[in-house]
């Protein structure tokens, strides 16, 4: 078994894929594209991912793209051989909620932190106020939200999950590199959910690889 | 086993969970809401949706949401067990490639196509001509894409499968009620495959009680 993915460990979709495998203890290697301009060249369309992204999985000659879809290959292959880490449990019912939570996720949390992120931290976008301060107004509610869904919980689904690693990057970010995160710590829920989540050594392994990444001037 | 479905006919994503379960041959409620203005409802939110969708999937007294969520349960649940169709193969490279191809719907496909339909079918925002001539130029580039993806290929993945499912809602909507069929008409393996995956009972059923609600002004 040889785990490579291609990607960039400032990218918080590779990110994530990075984390997981930590979690399931599983040994990879990471390599970067030439360029964040060459996702988008013949060679890597026709060969890697067919709309220019990453990460990008190999497991031996086995291709897999997509991050959410990644994330599942590695738990349904993986989990359990290697330590006991649950990430999608096999009982059907809880497998389900966490695929509900990580819909959550995508639909309801990442574009937001996303278009804050990309602004401020990674400065793709010139910084729109209007836009950043509609988009943390929109952010309030949806922590308003998780901060329910978390009532009596330490988790989003009660035990760790793979929905509350996928969680990680963007909040990271924000964390880490804006001053938004008093949207965060002023829900108490979510404050503790966040600080169990990403006390996690390996979200704090994967965190350090990116970190280094970026001091190395690698975005 | 009771299978209800809380949405509307006419919603894409309501549409894709009738699509499944016919698929899967399961019996089903469906229960609309009182209006769409009640997904927004301190009853619906604390209820239903914490963040105010359709559809949502009651199986006895499990309740989950969230529509590829809802879809992957259904399968996981059931599949195999009313009739022989295949959704999602056992094996985990090929269940991992669908999972990467409904992440290319979700990433790629439906925000394009989201983008149109919602302004011209359900005039839910103002018509813009320049933002639909941008976003039909967006989706040229992807079908570009889909053709190559299904170069020799009857589906997506070979055989047909959920990611083909989840294509079906929104351009349907673009054939039925648009004039941008031409974008798909035009490249060959794309015209094919719509019209393969668009001629199965199990989707023209649930598109049927689709134009059925509509008629009965349910929008
Ligand atoms: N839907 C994809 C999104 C991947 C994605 O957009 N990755 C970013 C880096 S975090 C990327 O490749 N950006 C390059 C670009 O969009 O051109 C996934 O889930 O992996
Ligand atoms: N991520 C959700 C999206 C569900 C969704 O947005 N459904 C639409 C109908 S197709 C809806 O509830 N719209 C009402 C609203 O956004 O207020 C899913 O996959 O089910």
């Amino acid at each position: 078994m040889t785990l490579k993915i291609i990607g960039f460990e400032v990218s918080s979709n590779t990110l994530s894929v990075i984390a997981c495998l930590n979690e399931l203890g599983l040994p990879y290697q990471i390599e970067n594209p030439a360029s964040w301009h060459a996702l988008k060249e013949e060679d890597f369309l026709a060969n890697k991912h067919p709309f220019g992204r990453i990460p990008v999985l190999y497991d031996g000659d086995y291709k897999i793209t997509e991050t959410r879809a990644i994330c599942r290959y590695l738990v349904s292959k993986y989990q359990g051989k290697h330590n006991d880490t649950i990430l999608i449990p096999h009982d059907i019912n809880e497998a389900g909620l966490i695929d509900q939570l990580i819909s959550y996720e995508v639909s309801y949390y990442e574009p937001l932190l996303k278009t804050i992120v990309l602004q401020e931290v990674f400065k793709l976008h010139p910084e729109n106020h209007e836009i950043i301060k509609h988009t943390c107004e929109e952010i309030d509610k949806v922590l308003k939200v998780y901060d329910k869904l978390l009532e009596g919980k330490e988790y989003l689904n009660g035990e760790f999950s793979l929905a509350d690693l996928l969680h990680c990057p963007y909040t990271q970010y924000i964390y880490s590199s804006t001053k938004h995160n008093d949207l965060w710590d002023k829900r108490p829920n979510v404050k503790k959910w966040w600080d169990r989540i990403s006390n996690r050594d390996a979200w704090k392994k994967a965190w350090k690889i990116s970190r280094d990444a970026w001091a190395a001037g690698d975005k």
